[in-house]
Parts: structure tokens; sequence; C-alpha cells
């Protein structure tokens, strides 16, 4: 069997520039971090996909985000069945243990995993719907979505609007979580919906009255 | 019910800040991505905390990393059940879609995720153990390598350890999928094993002859 | 004829020694490379000086710039005679074929060429002036920045101005690339001047309002 | 006009890196290598090609290699015509003022100006046949080259056999400058014919007697 390998000289090279420069100025704060542990005022939920770095968006420093990346930055529902469910265990890491007050779900445009949901669901990527596909499997989550969107005509349209309900959905799923509703009954968390555009470096965010809007 | 909110003021003024700086300077870079698509050199694997910023100790800049992060870096076992594999999706994408040529898992020290999993698995946590409990079942992946320290007598120590065997577990189990074995035994792919050390700003790689030692 | 010679040995021994380790550590990547060709960001275009290595400044990787090096990292203006144009072809293909998001140029202290100009230009030089000799003949381009340096009265001021004259020529020679003019035009592509002092280890950036600037 | 933009950020954190590891750590020599001038043991001309790195591949520190990188690695016929030949004037400055020992010409697979030229002297890309192509203008100096290699049958051998001819092409022009043909017959320089494969990091030198062979 192929074992590990080391790190690329590339990433080394890296990692000394940011030791001797980002991390030697702020030591004492990293060490704190270390010592007192972190406290986050928000978890941010997005997509792993490289053009979306919510880090940069923010100006995000060491200790001010737990962030969640998975394809699509979406929640699935709540079912607390015994079994893995990765995402649901960060969201109650944050919840229950960090107590953070804000959750943000940021969408994004270009999603090649909302891509793949919408050929799934408008029967051209049959292959998705197999039980070994993860990404298929996966982006079921965001059918209901689908169902809400398939009406538009216009295409661009209509993947866009997907992209967005990727959001959408993902809150209502959150809403559904026990510890979560609790926590916004006593005004102690509040949930937040953003998308933005790759090429455009445009941020929409939701509100209930309007739907998405630039902020 | 209490529904989502407008983005907090201070992340507003954030990101009007990137859009004028950052964005503003790499607009044409952002837009070949959002035209291109994104063609990512590596996958990383990395935990959801706060503290730990893959894009900043290697410079990472939009288009470079595909990132997925969740409690304690894990990936569990290949497992196609139809159900919502978060992270086998994301790896399947990573792998199958985007060709990435290197997957990293990136641990580090102060793991509250590692943590629990050590109490649960020494039986000081038996609420992890519940049914309920989406982060104990989470980290139930990692109980194979609690299995591998436990008889560690410092405790301190011990906890370390069971650090990067979070490390170790995912490499194992990311070689039990089989498009990634075959990506591996043809030499398009390799797998990565890190771990660093929050306070220190240390960076240590896994070498299948030393263990774990320093970059 | 003296014919063609095996590689020094020395040489030999180096690829070697990068095969076991630079190749060896990032094969996949390589393969990836040569399968989907290649993706850069930005296209440098440096001097040949051996002092000058832009992929050492910028831990520049395969695959990040696309890289032409020449003479005091010179533009010539745009000129579609149908003759021999190895720079303009170069930018062409960065700019056509691979659609670059960047063009840097990057000067530098103790340019050999520059200084050839500078002799040439102030009557020190006449052998530069011959139609033989290419250097002269190439330098010529960067004529109409000695006219804007010539009344500098300190003469290593002047050489060093001139320098800067050469990156701000080749980038208004750039600019007159109508596939250029037209990818700025639509913000696709944007122009940096860059100079590096070799001892100091110095960069600089040209801004429009302030001229160069340290980094 | 859209003007000269200032560095983006990644890249000047990365040159920060940089002159607090690489120059830091060799300051001195830096520093003499101002003072000094430049002291080359060889001129390498290579392709701009962003995969291929000679710095890499030889381990070449600053001050080693006087590098010349231009489309396909090629070298015009010797013409004193008195127009612009970035080429010619680099060649000149390498042998006349620096007095290198070597020419290393390095090919490599994959060229996608070698591909252009196959397909423009094969019929297939009559674009860049026109004057007002850079890039098919530039790659007639290697329609000589194409003539010896059209009869082959297997369309992927012809295209790397035009790729060494690229270099065999240089050569021969190399050889048929003056002052080249001077210094060869005095042995105070000789050339070397290169070829790299970027996927499986081979390498090969070209010796009269059997072509191309690994070194």
């Amino acid at each position: 069997m192929r074992t590990p390998k080391p790190l690329p000289h590339y990433l080394i090279n890296r990692y000394h520039g940011w030791k001797a420069t980002t991390y030697s100025e702020n030591e004492p704060w990293y060490r704190r971090l270390a010592t007192d542990g972190q406290n986050p005022r928000a978890m941010v939920i997005s997509c792993c996909d490289s053009r979306v770095h919510v880090t940069s968006i923010f100006g995000a420093e060491q200790g001010e985000f737990f962030i969640h990346r998975n394809i699509a930055n979406l929640v699935p529902p709540y079912n607390p069945d015994g079994e893995y469910h990765g995402t649901s265990a960060a969201i109650e890491y944050a919840v229950g243990t960090l107590k953070v007050a804000h959750i943000i779900v940021l969408g994004h445009s270009n999603c090649g995993g909302v891509n793949g949901c919408h050929d799934m669901c408008s029967g051209h990527a049959p292959e998705l719907e197999e039980k070994t596909s993860f990404i298929g499997r996966w982006m079921d989550i965001l059918r209901p979505g689908y169902e809400r969107v398939k009406d538009i005509e216009d295409e661009a349209e209509r993947r866009s609007a997907l992209e967005k309900e990727a959001v959408l959905v993902s809150l209502e799923n959150l809403a559904g979580f026990p510890f979560i509703a609790q926590e916004m009954e006593q005004g102690m968390l509040s949930l937040h919906g953003l998308w933005t555009d790759i090429g455009e470096g445009g941020l929409e965010h939701y509100l209930p009255e309007t739907g998405f809007v630039p902020v």
C-alpha cells in the first residue's frame, strides 16, 4: 500500500513564512487561545468550494468563527438515529458547548453540488440517484428546495434560485433542531442566511420580508 | 417562530472592507474563478475549531484548497448505505470530480471533540454514549484510536496521542474508499497527515517510519 | 562542428535529487498538471538576470505563474508586422489562451541591460547604437524612459530611476495591445509593476498616485 | 483607462514570508550578489509554461543560471537587421558580457506552443498563419522541425517528436550565431539539449550518436 507521505515542500515553506510573520506577531494571542480555549461568536456553515473563503470575506482571525464546511452548505433534518451525523455533531457542539450567538449559512454562486442536485432532480443525472453515490444522497437534502424552483423557466435563473434554496432549506432544518429552537426562543441564538457571488464579489442576506437582498 | 435575521453590522462592515481591498485587487481572478470553475490542488480535512485556519497557515488563496471541516477532522469508514454522509460526499467530489492530487488531514492540539471522545471511551462521559448525542456518535469513529492509546499512563500525553490518532484513523478510513485506493495505486493521489500545536504555532507531519515529526 | 554535449554531471546529480524528493512528494500533482494542462493565475515578465527569482520571492510552485524572462523585463510596442516577436507571442498566449488574471512586470536593481541603455542613450556606448548589436537594439525600447529621467543629476539615482522606467515603459506598451486593453476594460485582467532590490531583498510596487512604494 | 494596480495581498504575504526566511538566512550572499554582480555558470533557454521550473529541477539558487524563457524555448536564426530581437539580445548578453560556459535549451512535454505549431503546419489552424498572430509567427521558427517529423504516422508520437525538434532547431540556430560558433571553436562554450516529461518527472539529454536519452 502507498502510505502517507510527508508534506510537499512548498507548503512547508509557506508554513515557515507564516510562522515567521503572522504567528510571530500574534504569539501571545495564540498562546492565550490554546490556554483559555476558543470562544467564537458565531458558527458558519459554508461550502467546501475552494473559491469561498469566509475567513477572507469577513477578515476572520483565529478564534472568531467556528466553521463547518460541507458540499453545498447543507444541514440535514434533525434525526437522532445513532448514526454518524457530522453536520449535526458540529451544530450540537457549537450551540450546546460553545454557546455561539449566531449561526450563519453561507451559500454561493457557481456551486457544483447544487448543479449536481439540479441535474439529478430534473432527471439528467440518474447516476446520482444511485445508493452508492455519496454526492447524490447528500444532495437529496436539497430536493424540497428543487420542488419550489422547478417551474422557473430560465435555466440559469432556476439554478441560481436553487443555490439560494440550499441556504433556506438549511435554515429550515436548523430551526427543526430542538436545542436550536429553544435557544432562539430565549433570544440567545439567531440564524442568518447569506449568499455570495464569486465573480462579482457580491453578498446578499435573506430577509423574511424581501428575500435575498445585497447587504 | 423567530425568523432569520439580517447580518450583524460588524460583519457587513468587514465585508465592505474586503470588497474595497482584497476583492478590488483581485477582481479579474475572482471573475475567472467564477467563469472557469475551481481547480484546487489539494483537499484539506480539518476541524471546525475557530483557532485552526489552514488558509492562514498555508497562505491559501481563493481557489487553492477544497476544504471540508468537521468536528475533530474525522473521516468515517466507507459505507455506501444510501444515508446522508457529508464527509464522504465531500471526498467523493474532491477525488472524482475535482481530481485533487493531495488529501491533507490536519489535526490540532486542545481539540474539544477529541477530549470528549477520550472522556466517553474512558467511561467519564456516559451521556455521549446516548443515541441522541450527535457528538458522541460522531466521535465514535475515533474509538479504534482510543484503544491504541488507552494504556498511556500520563493523561495529558494520552489525550495528545488521541489527537494524533484522529489523523491516523482518518487516513486509514480514507485508504478504505475504493476510489481513493485506486487513484493512489495509479500515483494520482497522495495522503498526508498533519498536526498543529495552536499555542506554539508548531506543525508536525506523519511519516510511516518515525511517526509525527516537526516539518 | 562541435556538437551538443551531454549535461554536466553536477546538474545530473541535482536532477536526481529533485526527482527523489520534490517530484516524488508531488508526483500526483505533476501527473495532473500534465493531464489537465496548466491554469496559471498570473503572467510574470522578469529579467533573465540570475539573481532575480520570482519563483523564490513568491514561493511559486509548478503551475502558478506563466513566466517570460528577457533582458530588462521589457515589452516592445504592439507591432503585428509578421516578424518574430517572442515577447508579444508570450503575452498573446498568456492572455488569449491561458486567460491569466494578472500581468506582473518585475524590474530589479543592478540591471546590466538598463545600465547598457543608460550608457547608450547618454552617448557613452556608441557600439550599442550599431544595427548589429542585439542588446542595443533591444534596449532601444527603453529610450522613451531615458528621456524622462535624463535630467536627474545624481548618476546612481538616474540609473535607478531608469530601472523603474523599464517597468513603466513595459506597462505602457502592454496597455497598447488591443487584446489587453479589451480584457482590462472588462475587468478580467489587471497590470502590476514591481521593482526588487537584490541586495536589500526589498520589494516595491507602483501606485499611480505615489509612484513606487515598498509593499 | 484602468491604471496599474497594487500587488495582490496574497503575494505580499508570500513575499514577507520569503523575506523573513530565505532572504534572512542568505542576506550576506544577496548583498554580495548585488555588489559584485552576477557570475552565472550557464544560460538556460526554457518555455514560459508554468509547469516547467528549471530552478526547481536543478535546485538552482540565486546567481546560478541566466534564464531566458519564451514560448516553446525557441531560438530564431541569426539575423542582425536592427529590429527588436529579445532572444538574440539575451544570448548576446550571456555569451558576450557574462561569458557563460554552457547554454542549455530545455524543452518539455505537453507544450501548447509546439502543439499550435503542429496544427498550423498540418493545415488545421489557419488563423496562426495570419500576419497578426504573434504566436503563429513565432512558432514559424519551428517549421523546419515539422518538415522532419511530418511523416511519423502516430499523432502523439509526431507531436512529441516535434517538441524535441524545438530543442534541436534552437541548437542549430544557436550554432549559427558567429560569436557562439567562435566561443565553441575555442572550447569556451558548450551547447546542451534537454527535454523534460512533466507528468513522469523524466529528463532526457540529446547526444549526437543516440538522440534523446534519459540522463
